[in-house]
């Protein structure tokens, strides 16, 4: 059944299921998952029609076309999140899981199992799949969930989250446990981030205003990603073939995410090589490429394209997230150290080098989420870390940093076996 | 160098020290931390002359005696503080810890590397030898603090926080990475908790109402124990003699601790045999026993002592620190689970049973930061865990849950290793 009262109420509801979801069998939870997959798929022409109002209400709003692309549904993409979510079906349960084993010289049997967070509050824009990928991923950690969409895609996510309440309920399960709030009501949002013992985590998936006034105003616990300014750095040694795919990886694959370059960083006595190289590659796509003082001066001289301009102040620190690099030559690796010490977000951080020394250098003294080693930032991402899938990536250093996987959504509670232990 | 600089500088110097004290081998560390020991026994005399100041002043001011003791240092004290500060040295380091390391099938080899959280503020009240605990615990897992102790305690603070910096010097450490802060103006603890950017962490310690301000305010995270409302559930099964040591224990060997038993819970077909039993025992502490009407009929028929009581609304929820106990006679193992769900804190909760699928029932369905069975929860403790010492005990589920041994004051960074990887 599917809520729409008040988020306090949503949320005590979710806390009552949380806890059968808890001590749900992989089985079960599993069956659950299958189940809504193959709701998607037959529902697909419902689906579809709630989308359709959505569309309609956007376009007749003036919305602009790539933010009308991220709210529309198609057969296709229907079809990927049933997909997705058998994916995350097929994936390990991460609860249950002992670690830290031990008997302890008292003879106690000691060791942390993991368990679920409890309840998973979620706040997100316009892209209806992440009702799905979320209750998906929340389901599988044994979590109960708060969906907070955006309201042009009201109708799409309400059609969405009423398949999942669909595949709790076939299989028994607690069908409270995916909770969607219908009221489009934004103080709704200050609710749930202040719902302290009701809502045990919040994650805000969204622009940086609306991570910003979560961060600020939350009392219960929040894991968000926020901006990431990204750095590569070609250091002096580096392969100039691996440097300039790398590079070019990292800012052309996708640039609209988080992972993307942002800053390019080049040791002095590799500069008048690379940048060249690297200006008649980008010349093509085109990247533009804003420059600081020291990298114009290469470039004019090369004279590659009308791509290459001076860097604004605001271009260091920016997350540019379009076919834009801001440009830096540094004079060494200290240089770049510096410069992401300053400038970076703590997302992802790179360096190209052959350099022993200089690549442990630069791993102990970058303090990112992560930190690459010849390799793209484009690799930051759950499913490519090994993760399975995520439901985002934390730039934060409490409780879990980078991809959030299955794992990230838990905790763990100790559990001691004795046979009449008493302490002195 | 002792920092009494406001708290936003002492923060900033903090954070710049952190960097440098992130990557300190534990060998220096380690020889910080073993000076420290060293220089708190030479200088002895120097602290408890601080320490005089303080207790004359707290004399005069009508200090209650259980206070007036935990501020009072002497030589034996202090001597407990170097050898703690030496324990602490002999642990091994958290930081540099690799996990989850693995080849990914592209060749990019992958781990998470351990990392210091960053800066942590902590707030405590009159016991000096937080300053030295926390210090300590901070240093070798490469967090640097910053120290808010209580006013009553300032001198004795400042004489033991000025030891650290001292050992931090002499080693070549960064001497700013333990601030302590002298002003004892309360306005700087809501600076310390909403320093985003500056404190990675607040642990605020002491008694509940700063817990609860702490928790309401803060824009950095926290963690905080808070209340310990700690259950022991005696099931029919229950070996009765393992059953009375247990509770004996959880309530009397330190009642003032957040690990003690405030509620004893009986299956009533036992309730008969084993309530007079502990009665008896207990009359010759005495633990008053505030008794529901079950249990109080019982022992009134046993009419065993005047430390039997009705017990009141409020005593079930609530954290006696004292020779009290709550006492109720529950139908069954579920009424048991119940109660404890109703009024548990998540600190400790126990079973005494010989039933294997009662054992493995109670301990999926109770949710605290530690489940035991068959042993008294007194064991909730970094020490006992095996952590080697704590900072607190959480009773939250986000970060850490139960005792933050140094592991816990930890994040960790993904480190990739690639030889020009990119991604499609």
């Amino acid at each position: 059944m599917l809520h729409t009262s008040t988020l306090r109420e949503s949320a005590a509801l979710a806390r009552e299921a949380s806890a059968d979801l808890a001590i749900l069998s992989s089985e079960l939870k599993n069956a659950i998952l299958l189940d809504l997959a193959s709701l998607l798929e037959r529902d697909c022409a419902a689906i579809l029609e709630a989308n359709s109002a959505d569309m309609a209400d956007a376009e007749n709003s003036d919305m602009e076309s790539a933010m009308l692309d991220r709210l529309l549904l198609t057969a296709e993409r229907i079809k990927g999140m049933a997909d997705d979510v058998r994916h995350i079906a097929s994936l390990p349960d991460p609860i249950g899981e002992d670690f830290d084993a031990r008997l302890l010289p008292n003879g106690l049997d000691i060791r942390r199992r993991r368990v679920p967070l409890g309840v998973i509050g979620v706040i997100y824009e316009s892209r209806p799949n992440v009702t799905i990928d979320v209750s998906a991923l929340c389901l599988k950690s044994g979590n109960a969930v708060v969906l907070r969409g955006g309201k042009e895609a009201i109708r799409s996510n309400e059609a969405l989250a009423e398949r999942v309440s669909q595949a709790l309920e076939a299989n028994g399960g607690p069908s409270d446990a995916v909770q969607f709030v219908r009221d489009p009501d934004r103080a709704l949002i200050g609710e749930m981030i202040r719902a302290r013992g009701e809502i045990d985590l919040v994650v805000p998936r969204g622009g940086s205003k609306l991570i910003e006034y979560v961060r600020e105003n939350a009392q219960v616990p929040v894991v968000a990603g926020g901006v990431g300014v990204c750095h590569t750095y070609v250091h002096s040694d580096a392969d100039l073939e691996k440097a300039l795919d790398i590079v070019n990886n990292a800012k052309t694959r996708r640039p609209s995410v988080c992972n993307a370059l942002d800053t390019v960083l080049i040791h002095e006595e590799i500069a008048a090589r690379f940048l060249p190289a690297l200006a008649s590659r980008w010349a093509q796509i085109p990247v533009e490429m804003r420059c600081e003082q020291r990298a114009l001066s290469i470039l004019h001289e090369a004279e590659s394209s009308g791509f290459i301009v001076p860097a604004e102040p605001d271009d260091f620190g920016t997350e540019f997230l379009s076919m834009r690099a801001a440009v830096k030559v540094v004079d060494d690796l200290d240089g770049a150290i510096d410069h992401i010490k300053e400038f970076g977000s703590g997302h992802s951080e790179a360096i190209v080098t052959e350099g022993y020394s200089v690549a442990r250098d630069f791993l102990a003294r970058i303090d990112a989420a992560a930190v690459f080693v010849n390799a793209s930032t484009g690799f930051t991402d759950g499913a490519q870390f090994g993760l399975g899938a995520e439901l985002g990536i934390s730039t934060q250093k409490f409780h879990a940093r980078g991809p959030l996987g299955l794992r990230e959504l838990t905790s763990y509670k100790w559990v001691v076996l004795g046979d009449g232990q008493i302490r002195d």
